[in-house]
């Protein structure tokens, strides 16, 4: 039996990978020092991270890295990375993730920029600034990583129709792995360091002018860390219901930029604006924010979309201006994918509930940061769909599908097809294993919590609905289905394809 | 502007069915004569439906029956015939059934086979027996009519990879309506009308032998009459309950036929019985059957499945033969979209619910009255995910999808993953106006209802879970979510595409 993957070769790469992030961890040592808490689990994890790394990199041979590699290389990266960003939790022994699940959890969780989180009580009394700052930075990393995976690396390895992922930026031989795919990385990396340092400035700067009291510093550089890559993890307890209306107005608008597709930003930033606004799946994004807005705002408004018990958080029926806020915020809080919360929505009624379970199937653009199915995907099936119409009535027609103008090939659209199909398939499965599982354990859990407990870790999205709600956490779960969720978020992560392909048996036969 | 649909000629085939279909009524006319019951209900509505046939079939003029008018006689039909089916109901004036949308929500739940009903009560005392035995044989008459659709006309007009609905009979040229078509539906109508005779036979054999006490020959034809085109409807108020355990394996035995492709049994009667144990639909659809079955067993068995509140009603856990029963009984009834109940599954516990509402989305096999999606397209779409898998780490490699050894053209293929798509995105979309128009009318909804009757109406399945579960009816409903509701049943019963076409703007142009 002969296995026909250069393994070699991608563990080698994976460890160049390690190699380098462990430089990043120099961020949570400087807080740690700052303000007096122990280093030790971040100098640690540079050691073990490290380490590791060069380890790996010396068992790369001559093999080359080819279309085969280029998964199983995406696939262990962000394995291996998740599990040694949990030594942190593990070794600061802190609350809930000092147990290996729950540390797995939450580095999965931040790493996969999901955002859900394990974490029993959050708060600088139970928890370092360091850890909490690492948390965090965990989320900026993934997204960081996540840019280049979809922009420069799914592409190629032509997976799920990804070729139109984004057709905006040409693609590459991954073999060369030189000059354009070092440019397109770099320009999308200036794009998302920009907007984070904006993001800090912006936030902080209401805090200096007054308008947002709590958001110091830490907090603006914290929560900028996780604006713009859709991650939503956030060190205050009530997420961003804890800061001013002003503060919420510039997160929505953060949000909306990071749920964008970045190669379009560049475009603007260097002079082209006309590539964002001609762009089918921009206008589609903006689009679908707004129905969900409306729809919502009025579901609050009317407080037909709120409980029929009353709770003593923000009264908002017939006040538009809270009705608007609170109803645009969650809207693109759960289409970016971001997952933050401006109140606790599990107070609203059923009915809002469900449209923002519905609207975390739509997912951000393609080329963000963002998760669960992606606009392009949806826009793609709508317009196959009524192709589909078309030629049925007309048979002898061809027509191909267009995207901004340019036809879509065939096989690309069915990688979209069969993407949405899985991940549809994945979801309802995935519903039905959490749900029984929580019976045999006794977790009363009910249907539409088991549902959004399988949307918000597939999608990468975070909070879900009652028990998984914005202001609970995931951690009443059993063990088997936490780390089944950690798989949900590295399957959802990674475009569900990517991880089907590595783990199936033809993969590595010849 | 000029319409380039020769509609006439549509129209024209409508009346020629409602010609021949007014002979059916007959047979209400002489149950009502039997039990001193007014025959006028049937009488008048023969009237009508035979008059307005003649008058359509003059309509006819000498344009030809091509591709386009396909679609329009089939919507047409379905419209047209639940329509005028809704007037015994009007006429006859009985319980909630009088009011012209619970008139036309009932007719057009029989003819469709769907079985969801708004009847406030089932009983003998409200009813007369004619009008329930109408109700029943409303289903029969549509079973009959989809197994022409399905076998005969939808792959010609190539909807939605209806190709392989039933690669086992071979296509025809629908305008020379001769000799195949037509042996084709007398084979599939002698195997129908087969099995509801023997359906008759051994329900009311079982009451002649003792072993049925209350399984008079009204009650035994009347429930032939639903089993066979998947129906489930039931005069009799508690459904299948009402009989004992021998009767409901009866029942479970000929449901599993009705979800069978009539072409397979046509097939095993002529003595050619391999093709219907080679036939990868039938193995999947009774792998499907296992799987679901065992999975509620075990449910109900340990109580797991059961709700917190215990009921009076019969205790299942610990039971064996009474769990396998039970869950056998009701899985059969879902997955062939029958809807029968042998007991009232709401009071069992959420898990179980979940379980049977994913089942809904499974379907029957093709070439049955079976609604949802149906076994062959989920097979289809499971081997193409495979395959996507497969090409995409062997891009050089072309390998066609295979079913029961023929290769599915792509072409096909894709119809089958778009009609996938549109019927789950229906579905979605449905639900939340289900839900969000019972929250205008103040009629208290949960989710899990609002997807339940979505899934229930499209699928052509009947019962949901809690407001419309199997004992109870889709009476709460606003008039706006029943009309709603009769929609999506003609949707779902012609295969969502053929009348999206018909309501496709492109289809009245050239
Ligand atoms: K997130
Ligand atoms: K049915």
């Amino acid at each position: 039996y002969r296995v026909y993957v250069e393994y070699r070769t991608a563990l080698g790469l994976v460890g160049t990978v390690l190699k380098y992030l462990s430089l990043a961890l120099v961020l949570p040592v400087a807080v740690a020092l700052y303000y007096r808490e122990s280093p030790v689990p971040f100098v640690v994890t540079i050691a073990v991270m490290a380490g590791l790394g060069i380890a790996l990199e010396r068992l790369r041979g001559d093999g080359e890295l080819g279309h085969r590699e280029g998964f199983l290389l995406v696939a262990l990266t962000w394995l291996a990375i998740p599990i040694i960003g949990a030594l942190p939790y593990l070794i600061a022994g802190e609350g809930t993730v000092a147990h290996p699940v729950n540390a797995l959890f939450e580095s999965m969780s931040g790493f996969t920029t999901t955002g859900a989180t394990v974490l029993g009580e959050i708060s600088f009394d139970r928890h370092s600034r360091s850890i909490l700052l690492w948390r965090q930075l965990t989320q900026w990393l993934g997204g960081m990583g996540i840019l280049v995976l979809m922009v420069a690396i799914l592409p190629e390895l032509s997976v799920g129709g990804a070729q139109v992922i984004n057709e905006e930026a040409p693609g590459f031989a991954l073999e060369k792995l030189t000059p354009r795919i070092r440019d397109t990385a770099r320009a999308l990396w200036t794009v998302y360091v920009g907007f984070t340092v904006a993001a800090v400035a912006v936030y902080y700067g209401l805090h200096l002018a007054g308008m947002a009291p709590n958001m110091d510093l830490y907090n603006a550089v914290a929560h900028a860390l996780t604006t713009l890559p859709t991650g939503g993890f956030s060190p205050e307890a009530r997420s961003v219901e804890a800061f001013s209306p002003a503060i919420q107005w510039a997160v929505v608008l953060f949000m909306i930029v990071a749920g964008t597709n970045f190669a379009l930003l560049w475009y603007v930033a260097t002079g082209e604006p006309r590539r964002l606004v001609r762009n089918d799946e921009f206008r589609s994004y903006l689009l679908a924010i707004g129905v969900v807005a409306v729809l919502l705002t009025t579901l609050l408004f009317t407080g037909l979309g709120l409980s029929a018990v009353p709770t003593n958080v923000d009264p908002i029926p017939g006040d538009l201006g809270n009705s608007v806020r609170q109803a645009t915020f969650q809207t693109v809080a759960i289409v970016t994918t971001t997952g933050y919360a401006s109140m606790d929505f599990n107070t609203w009624g059923e009915s809002s509930k469900v449209v923002l379970l519905l609207a975390m199937f739509l997912g951000g653009s393609a080329g963000s940061a963002a998760g669960s199915l992606k606009i392009v995907r949806w826009l793609l099936v709508r317009r196959a769909m009524a192709r589909e119409l078309y030629t049925t009535i007309h048979p002898e027609a061809v027509r191909p599908i267009r995207f901004t103008g340019k036809p879509i090939e065939e096989d690309t659209l069915r990688g979209v097809f069969i993407l949405v199909l899985s991940f549809l398939a994945i979801f309802a499965v995935s519903s039905v294993v959490l749900f029984l599982d929580a019976l045999r354990v006794g977790l009363d859990l009910s249907a539409i919590e088991a549902v959004s407990a399988s949307i918000a870790t597939l999608g990468n999205i975070g909070p879900g609905v009652g028990v998984v709600g914005p202001m609970n956490n995931f951690l009443p779960f059993s063990n088997a289905s936490k780390l089944y969720m950690v798989f949900l978020m590295w399957l959802g992560r990674l475009e569900v394809l990517s991880v089907l392909i590595v783990l199936s048996p033809a993969y590595w036969k010849q």
